[in-house]
């Protein structure tokens, strides 16, 4: 095989939660080699540290932006590894698959958890929380996913925030697939730790994580690292001194995530970004519903980034015929994570556009036809 | 700042041990967005792991090839937390900094660590580590560095894996700055676990390490991993079970290593582009010798990946002007790691050519001159 790009060749567009289709300058940015102990490099980083921060809304004297190779998971190791004391508890609030991987992460890990665990189609409840809270005086930390791309479904972050917050607790935000897509003011949310990822709604390819962390509790983390690669505070201090990584740095998608961070600038910020997203979710919506299909989620649950619909019962109905008729057409779309119905996933998210989703809603059309799948529409 | 190639504009040539000058068609790779899940990049996975156990002249029925995200560290540190067992003990070989780094590592994730210290400028002595096993029958695991980057000192691995096979311990061999460049044969060394990175010799970019493993260590190793993220055995079965990865995968890196692998078969091999390195070694020492400089190590200790180079004991060199004044020239070098001495570093990996080096001895004479540092050539 050799999969170099041919004449006349096009990509698929992804129509998944990561990694996305990207703009064809973000990709172009990565045609050179920095070295990662160079000026030029150290000016980038510093730059995309600096742009991170303002993105969330917070300045340099109270938070940092820190950068962590490897997937988003990798990221969120790195806090829930690094940040919690031998002495501390971990409350994960659980709606998804992403909420159970930091519970499972942090057992692995040997440290004291706890879960409060809501049906995947059901937000969580802030006054359950400080009840648990107020239940377990040794919980010292909370964890939730933003918008938990298990179904789509965007959780209460601010409202989770002020509850952990009275309460004295530290916050985790999982944002992974939400940070610069959705509207989020870290301080005002009381979040001590964010986490998102290059290839989510920042758009840039895939090679580390980003942990935004408020510096008052990170600087009193010292000792509590259960791991070198992943030793948030130990990285912070090394980007600190001299604007290198600890370890070396996947510099090509620094230089794709530092023209990615410009572009959503151009885009006007997380606003102009945020409206295109819902303007494709709306045509998507739309679009599927006519065509007969179901949504998983209750619309007022539903956010802005990845949809889950339900199969349709129809007995010609294989996901896998439908998936690959799709793929073979051009479009990835994205299998489903729910637990308790079948369902499949399109994204919203990446460099594409409202025409890109009539494209794909073409197709979709076309292929239930080939596969002789007749729904009735709404 | 706008880190954008320009029009006329020139990456500068690196002579670092990585990240490297890499070709232009393999950066090119990279223009190209894949989904994570779909079979294309499924094939993709599957051929760069069947072509990394040919590199390594072993088998699927024996070994496996695991492809870990983030840095090589983070490779490393995937092999230490996740394949000695609660009652193992590690023997970690030194005579260099990234020898100290496992040590540290392990002593960070808690295992019990001995270690076995040589001066920078001296080879580990075999029948020395033969002898430590015998007297430390708890010691389960030994780990050594193949290059050692610090100095560009290459260790015996061969001559050490056979001690430690004889007295039945399992073997680490940290190859990162070697695969690929210098022949190696795996099986016949002894060594089960092998990790290198994609942004070495095999002269893909940055974003991932690879993990060489032999399966019949590796399948008893369930239930030592010490992280989530890093667990070893995981990630094999995952790649095993469906091609993909666990968590999200640098998709771009993967092309690009995928070029890089392409590159290095026409290239001939690991013969062809070892050979390739010695003659930049070579051009490089007879060059640097004649403008008056003296290397660290011996000749007889020193590998063709990276040489370091004493300061020459002149009033006016300091290092950070001759660093810079080579670096707007367009050349990239690389400070010293050497504990005990003044040195800089200048690696001959990477796509870089006798031609290349021939241009940095240029620029490194007239930067002398500038410098006003007047130097005896041998």
């Amino acid at each position: 095989m050799n999969p170099s790009p041919l004449p006349g060749w096009k990509d698929k567009i992804l129509f998944t939660p990561g990694p996305l289709t990207t703009s064809r300058t973000v990709k172009q940015a990565m045609l050179r080699d920095l070295g990662s102990r160079d000026y030029e490099f150290i000016e980038l980083v510093r730059d995309i540290r600096r742009r991170l921060l303002a993105l969330a809304q917070v300045m340099p004297e109270t938070h940092t932006a820190i950068l962590m190779q490897g997937s988003g998971t990798f990221g969120l190791e790195a806090v829930v590894s690094s940040t919690i004391p031998p002495e501390g508890k971990l409350l994960v609030v659980i709606n998804g698959a992403y909420g159970r991987r930091i519970a499972q992460m942090a057992r692995i890990l040997g440290i004291p958890t706890a879960t409060l665990d809501y049906p995947e189609d059901r937000k969580p409840d802030p006054q359950e929380v400080a009840h648990a809270l107020e239940q377990d005086p040794t919980i010292s930390h909370v964890a939730v996913v933003h918008c938990e791309t298990t179904t789509g479904i965007v959780n209460p972050v601010e409202a989770l925030g002020q509850v952990v917050q009275e309460r004295g607790r530290l916050y985790f935000v999982d944002a992974m697939s939400s940070f610069g897509g959705i509207p989020l003011d870290m301080a005002q949310a009381g979040i001590d730790y964010l986490v998102t990822s290059a290839n989510k709604c920042i758009e840039g390819v895939p090679g580390f994580s980003v942990v935004l962390a408020r510096l008052e509790p990170l600087l009193r983390t010292q000792g509590y690292a259960r791991s070198l690669s992943l030793d948030l505070l130990a990285q912070h201090q090394g980007l600190e001194a001299n604007g290198q990584f600890r370890f070396t740095p996947p510099t090509h998608a620094l230089l794709a995530f530092h023209q990615a961070l410009l572009e959503l600038e151009m885009e006007g910020g997380v606003a102009g970004r945020a409206a295109r997203y819902q303007a494709n979710y709306e045509a998507l919506l739309a679009g599927m519903r006519a065509l007969g299909f179901q949504e998983y989620l209750r619309p007022e649950d539903q956010g802005p980034i990845i949809t889950s619909f339900r199969y349709p019962e129809h007995p010609n109905f294989r996901f896998e015929t439908f998936y690959r008729a799709l793929n073979e057409k051009g479009y990835t779309i994205y299998p489903g994570k729910v637990s308790h119905a079948d369902c499949f996933r399109i994204g919203h998210i990446g460099r594409i556009f409202p025409a890109d989703v009539g494209d794909l809603l073409r197709a979709i059309q076309e292929t239930l036809q080939e596969m002789g799948v007749q729904l009735e529409g709404r």
